[in-house]
Protein backbone atom coordinates (compact mmCIF):
# COMPACT_ATOMS: atom_id res chain seq x y z
CA UNK A 1 0.00 0.00 0.00
CA UNK A 2 1.23 3.68 -0.25
CA UNK A 3 0.70 5.30 2.31
CA UNK A 4 1.04 9.09 2.82
CA UNK A 5 3.61 9.67 5.75
CA UNK A 6 5.46 6.59 7.04
CA UNK A 7 4.66 7.43 10.66
CA UNK A 8 6.51 4.49 12.21
CA UNK A 9 9.48 5.45 10.64
CA UNK A 10 8.77 9.47 11.38
CA UNK A 11 11.53 11.45 12.92
CA UNK A 12 11.53 14.36 15.45
CA UNK A 13 11.18 17.01 12.79
CA UNK A 14 8.52 15.03 10.74
CA UNK A 15 6.62 14.72 13.29
CA UNK A 16 6.02 18.12 14.24
CA UNK A 17 5.84 18.78 10.86
CA UNK A 18 2.92 16.33 10.50
CA UNK A 19 1.07 17.48 13.99
CA UNK A 20 1.84 21.34 12.64
CA UNK A 21 0.17 20.45 9.51
CA UNK A 22 -2.92 18.70 10.93
CA UNK A 23 -3.63 22.04 13.18
CA UNK A 24 -3.47 24.62 10.44
CA UNK A 25 -5.69 22.47 8.57
CA UNK A 26 -8.50 21.62 10.98
CA UNK A 27 -7.88 25.06 12.35
CA UNK A 28 -10.87 26.30 9.90
CA UNK A 29 -13.30 23.82 10.75
CA UNK A 30 -14.38 25.56 14.07
CA UNK A 31 -14.31 28.96 11.74
CA UNK A 32 -16.72 26.83 8.99
CA UNK A 33 -19.18 25.76 11.41
CA UNK A 34 -19.19 28.89 13.46
CA UNK A 35 -20.27 30.52 10.03
CA UNK A 36 -22.43 28.03 9.45
CA UNK A 37 -24.50 28.21 12.76
CA UNK A 38 -24.26 31.98 12.92
CA UNK A 39 -25.35 32.45 9.61
CA UNK A 40 -22.75 35.36 9.28
CA UNK A 41 -19.05 36.12 8.71
CA UNK A 42 -19.48 40.33 9.07
CA UNK A 43 -15.88 40.43 11.13
CA UNK A 44 -13.77 38.06 8.77
CA UNK A 45 -12.05 39.67 6.61
CA UNK A 46 -12.99 39.22 2.23
CA UNK A 47 -9.28 39.97 1.60
CA UNK A 48 -7.58 37.55 4.17
CA UNK A 49 -9.98 34.61 3.11
CA UNK A 50 -9.12 35.26 -0.98
CA UNK A 51 -5.12 36.16 -0.09
CA UNK A 52 -4.84 32.93 2.05
CA UNK A 53 -6.81 30.71 -0.96
CA UNK A 54 -4.72 32.08 -3.73
CA UNK A 55 -1.88 31.28 -1.41
CA UNK A 56 -2.96 27.76 -0.57
CA UNK A 57 -3.60 27.13 -4.29
CA UNK A 58 0.26 27.86 -4.51
CA UNK A 59 1.04 25.61 -1.91
CA UNK A 60 -0.67 22.30 -3.78
CA UNK A 61 0.95 23.12 -6.94
CA UNK A 62 4.55 23.49 -4.85
CA UNK A 63 3.49 20.01 -3.32
CA UNK A 64 3.04 18.65 -6.92
CA UNK A 65 5.81 20.00 -8.08
CA UNK A 66 8.38 18.70 -5.30
CA UNK A 67 6.05 15.53 -5.20
CA UNK A 68 4.90 16.06 -1.51
CA UNK A 69 1.93 14.17 -0.48
CA UNK A 70 1.35 15.62 3.39
CA UNK A 71 1.73 19.21 1.70
CA UNK A 72 -0.79 18.45 -1.07
CA UNK A 73 -3.42 16.83 0.87
CA UNK A 74 -3.24 19.15 3.98
CA UNK A 75 -3.81 22.18 1.18
CA UNK A 76 -6.23 20.93 -0.53
CA UNK A 77 -8.53 20.41 2.28
CA UNK A 78 -7.72 24.13 3.74
CA UNK A 79 -8.52 25.07 0.06
CA UNK A 80 -12.03 23.42 0.74
CA UNK A 81 -12.38 24.47 4.10
CA UNK A 82 -11.88 28.38 3.56
CA UNK A 83 -13.58 28.34 -0.55
CA UNK A 84 -16.46 27.27 1.76
CA UNK A 85 -16.24 30.04 4.50
CA UNK A 86 -15.87 32.48 2.01
CA UNK A 87 -18.60 31.32 -0.61
CA UNK A 88 -20.72 31.00 2.96
CA UNK A 89 -19.44 34.70 4.10
CA UNK A 90 -20.25 36.07 0.73
CA UNK A 91 -23.80 34.08 0.44
CA UNK A 92 -24.68 35.53 3.87
CA UNK A 93 -23.86 39.02 2.77
CA UNK A 94 -26.15 39.11 -0.03
CA UNK A 95 -28.75 37.29 1.63
CA UNK A 96 -28.87 39.77 4.38
CA UNK A 97 -28.53 42.88 1.89
CA UNK A 98 -31.60 41.61 0.11
CA UNK A 99 -33.77 40.75 3.53
CA UNK B 1 26.00 37.81 3.25
CA UNK B 2 23.58 35.37 4.99
CA UNK B 3 20.90 35.67 2.64
CA UNK B 4 17.15 33.94 3.34
CA UNK B 5 16.39 33.02 -0.24
CA UNK B 6 18.95 33.19 -3.27
CA UNK B 7 16.52 34.77 -5.61
CA UNK B 8 18.51 34.35 -8.16
CA UNK B 9 18.94 30.67 -7.84
CA UNK B 10 15.39 30.19 -7.08
CA UNK B 11 14.13 26.97 -9.45
CA UNK B 12 10.50 27.32 -10.42
CA UNK B 13 8.87 24.89 -7.35
CA UNK B 14 10.85 27.41 -4.78
CA UNK B 15 9.20 30.12 -6.48
CA UNK B 16 5.86 29.11 -6.04
CA UNK B 17 7.03 27.94 -2.38
CA UNK B 18 8.06 31.59 -2.02
CA UNK B 19 4.96 33.49 -3.18
CA UNK B 20 2.79 31.11 -1.65
CA UNK B 21 4.43 32.13 1.84
CA UNK B 22 3.60 35.50 1.01
CA UNK B 23 0.45 35.01 0.11
CA UNK B 24 -0.47 32.86 3.34
CA UNK B 25 1.40 35.14 5.96
CA UNK B 26 0.30 38.46 4.91
CA UNK B 27 -3.21 37.44 4.23
CA UNK B 28 -3.89 37.83 8.14
CA UNK B 29 -2.99 41.33 7.88
CA UNK B 30 -6.20 42.39 6.29
CA UNK B 31 -7.68 40.49 9.24
CA UNK B 32 -5.65 42.71 11.53
CA UNK B 33 -6.42 45.70 10.40
CA UNK B 34 -10.17 45.18 9.90
CA UNK B 35 -10.29 43.90 13.30
CA UNK B 36 -8.74 47.04 14.81
CA UNK B 37 -11.02 49.22 12.70
CA UNK B 38 -14.20 47.63 13.59
CA UNK B 39 -13.36 47.07 17.24
CA UNK B 40 -14.62 43.77 16.84
CA UNK B 41 -13.93 39.69 15.61
CA UNK B 42 -17.46 38.37 16.79
CA UNK B 43 -17.95 36.14 13.84
CA UNK B 44 -14.29 35.10 13.99
CA UNK B 45 -13.63 32.03 15.81
CA UNK B 46 -11.11 32.15 19.13
CA UNK B 47 -11.05 28.07 18.39
CA UNK B 48 -9.54 28.62 14.97
CA UNK B 49 -7.50 31.13 16.35
CA UNK B 50 -6.15 29.03 18.95
CA UNK B 51 -5.69 25.52 16.92
CA UNK B 52 -3.87 27.77 14.04
CA UNK B 53 -1.56 29.75 16.41
CA UNK B 54 -0.40 26.45 17.74
CA UNK B 55 -0.06 24.80 14.38
CA UNK B 56 2.12 27.71 13.48
CA UNK B 57 3.99 27.46 16.80
CA UNK B 58 4.73 23.75 15.64
CA UNK B 59 5.99 24.58 12.23
CA UNK B 60 8.55 27.34 13.74
CA UNK B 61 9.56 24.31 15.49
CA UNK B 62 9.99 22.36 12.56
CA UNK B 63 11.91 25.03 10.52
CA UNK B 64 13.65 25.60 13.18
CA UNK B 65 14.94 21.75 13.46
CA UNK B 66 14.98 21.23 9.33
CA UNK B 67 17.12 24.71 9.24
CA UNK B 68 14.91 25.95 6.93
CA UNK B 69 14.73 30.14 7.41
CA UNK B 70 11.97 30.67 5.36
CA UNK B 71 9.67 28.46 7.15
CA UNK B 72 10.87 29.76 10.99
CA UNK B 73 10.40 33.42 9.29
CA UNK B 74 7.18 33.13 7.57
CA UNK B 75 5.33 31.07 10.66
CA UNK B 76 7.30 34.00 12.91
CA UNK B 77 5.20 36.18 10.96
CA UNK B 78 2.01 34.42 10.85
CA UNK B 79 2.21 33.82 14.29
CA UNK B 80 2.81 37.45 15.71
CA UNK B 81 -0.06 38.48 13.18
CA UNK B 82 -2.80 35.83 14.42
CA UNK B 83 -1.65 36.41 18.42
CA UNK B 84 -2.79 39.80 17.83
CA UNK B 85 -6.01 39.13 16.05
CA UNK B 86 -6.62 36.39 19.22
CA UNK B 87 -5.77 39.66 21.60
CA UNK B 88 -8.27 42.02 20.18
CA UNK B 89 -10.25 39.77 19.69
CA UNK B 90 -10.95 39.07 23.36
CA UNK B 91 -9.73 42.32 24.28
CA UNK B 92 -12.73 43.83 22.44
CA UNK B 93 -15.05 41.26 23.52
CA UNK B 94 -14.76 41.49 27.06
CA UNK B 95 -14.60 45.37 26.29
CA UNK B 96 -18.03 45.60 24.63
CA UNK B 97 -19.51 42.93 27.60
CA UNK B 98 -18.13 45.50 30.16
CA UNK B 99 -20.03 48.39 28.76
Amino acid sequence: MDYILDLKNLNQPDLFGFVAAILTTIAFLPQLIKTWKEKSAKNVSTSMLILFICGVFLWIIYGWETHSKPVIIANIITFILNSIILFLKLFYEKKNTLV
